[in-house]
């Protein structure tokens, strides 16, 4: 079979090659054709517009990740399955977890160097930080990353809220509730972390009325998509203090293959000092990498072996490719 | 009763007289006299030399926190109790995990700042980091804080290694071992973390031997006693990345009350970059001083009702003052 790999995930083909072992064409490419039609059994890539999807020529469409908002879906040709990964549940878990411990630890209260003059100043005047332990979590979203999130924050002996489309009770948090109630549980929650998907019930979800409704000492963490908060609206709550801090790793623009610059918002969020920002790395782990094209190369061999697919996000139809 | 409160912990006395009422006199001093009679009913002090201690004439010796090697405790009077308290652990298992997760995500190899320029090029090569999961966490000591650590480092999925003075195996771990077999696990261990008491058995434990059988990429972390560590040998391993990394809390010189001018270390450990130094503050939070003065207010109420003592380290003989 012929498999093509798109964009950052070319880097991958040795990788996969190695999974795969012979048998299978393994192609790294930097980007998708401009024009005519996109020939392979196999598409290893995270993005593909409506107008690439139409000359599409492809048995599976292998997104190597979870999300979908990149690829359109809906303008696959008939016979052509689409599948993703997870497996990042693990690194962006740990990732919350060091930015909830971040927070409490207050380091940043303390001097840069501990030096003969600087420890018998400190060493008099400790000053106190806080504890994740007994404080309220509330995690929009609660699917693989919001419960292995909450596994790790309960150990540590916070309270855990799950906010879902219907809010049903789930035995891995204190409280379940609509997202409709969202603003209910706001005044209370010490993190509030976003990690639901991006549709239309979630873009904007966090807002001005939302922020303001916060604690001044709460911390926001970001690890779904940027739009599920509002760009100017987070911007303006973290440079005026109404939230403590926030911790964001998914951003509102995204930087197309070759651009030089391309800020990550309209708004300069590099300049606030109560913002750890970091570039979309929260899940991005060897360890993800070895879990993930491990599963893809499963898939390519059930393909090829009339098998079925996992993780089947768009089911294609009609018969196998003859 | 008199009770008196030494050194940095007179600022705890606002708290200890609202919380015993009326009955209590609560005085803070800066520090005890040079000479003559100690006279309190009860002393709340984490420093008392042999000296010192002979010229004490108090029913309690209180000690704000966990560590006893800085109080002379066999040359207290005979009439008088040593209690302690601990609740740091809480705090201190938090630190570790702060630390831990600090390592695994590499922040320090992405770019300060989130910009126009930067942003591109990280998203282009975005570096992969580690994860805690399934790595190796060895605990040196095992009590009330090594058993807090491992709670929460196994909701990671890290592998616990309990090492103890006899090694009795312990649900909490993994695996147990005597530290005479220290050396055996080394190899093996991603996260070295020193959390024991220090006496004669662990003072100097990990030297340059010890820091040569780790793995490069290793992490140590030291919450116990600075001299648990070999000064010169740790100082050496880190410069000389024999381990990756280290996160120290406690140190090796500490400053006398009043002076101005003193290095934490002989060694310019604050020159190097894969160091992460606090001025031991692990377990210094605002949830901790809440939780110990509870339980000393609730001490010096037994005492003054004769019943017995909490947490008693060193039990006063002959009869309750009369």
């Amino acid at each position: 079979m012929l498999i093509q790999l798109i964009g950052a995930h070319a880097a991958q083909a040795p990788r996969l090659r190695a999974l795969l072992g012979a048998g299978h064409e393994v192609h790294p490419l930097e980007r998708l054709p401009a024009e005519g039609p996109i020939r392979a059994d196999v598409l290893v890539t995270t993005r593909l517009t409506e107008e690439e999807a139409g000359r599409l020529d492809s048995r599976l469409l292998q997104v190597p990740g979870a999300g979908l908002d990149g690829v359109a879906l809906d303008a696959l040709p008939p016979g052509c399955t689409a599948c993703n990964v997870f497996e990042h549940e693990i690194p962006i878990a740990e990732y919350v977890l060091f930015t909830v411990l971040e927070h409490v630890l207050e380091l940043g209260a303390l001097p840069d160097r501990l030096d003969a003059w600087t420890w018998p100043a400190i060493h008099r005047d400790r000053p106190f930080h806080g504890e994740a332990c007994g404080r309220t979590m509330t995690l929009v979203g609660f699917g693989h990353i919001g419960k292995e999130i909450a596994l790790r924050a309960r150990a540590l002996g916070m309270r855990i809220v799950a906010v879902t489309r219907r809010g049903q009770p789930d035995a891995a948090a204190d409280r379940s509730l609509p997202v409709a109630q969202l603003r209910e549980v706001l005044p209370e929650t010490d993190v509030l972390v976003l990690c639901c998907p991006l549709d239309e019930g979630t873009r904007g979800l966090i807002g001005a009325a939302e922020l303001a409704a916060m604690k001044p000492s709460a911390l926001l963490v970001n690890v779904a998509r940027a739009e599920v908060a509002e760009e100017e609206a987070l911007f303006e709550a973290l440079r005026d203090r109404r939230i403590a801090r926030a911790a964001v790793d998914v951003w509102y623009r995204y930087p197309k293959p070759g651009e030089a610059e391309c800020p990550p918002s309209r708004f300069p969020f590099h300049d606030l000092p109560n913002l750890r920002a970091t570039p979309h790395i929260s899940g991005w782990t060897e360890g993800l990498m070895e879990r993930r094209y491990a599963l893809i190369a499963e898939n390519i061999r059930r393909l090829a072996e009339g098998r079925p697919l996992e993780n089947v996000v768009r089911a294609g139809q009609g018969r196998e490719k003859g």
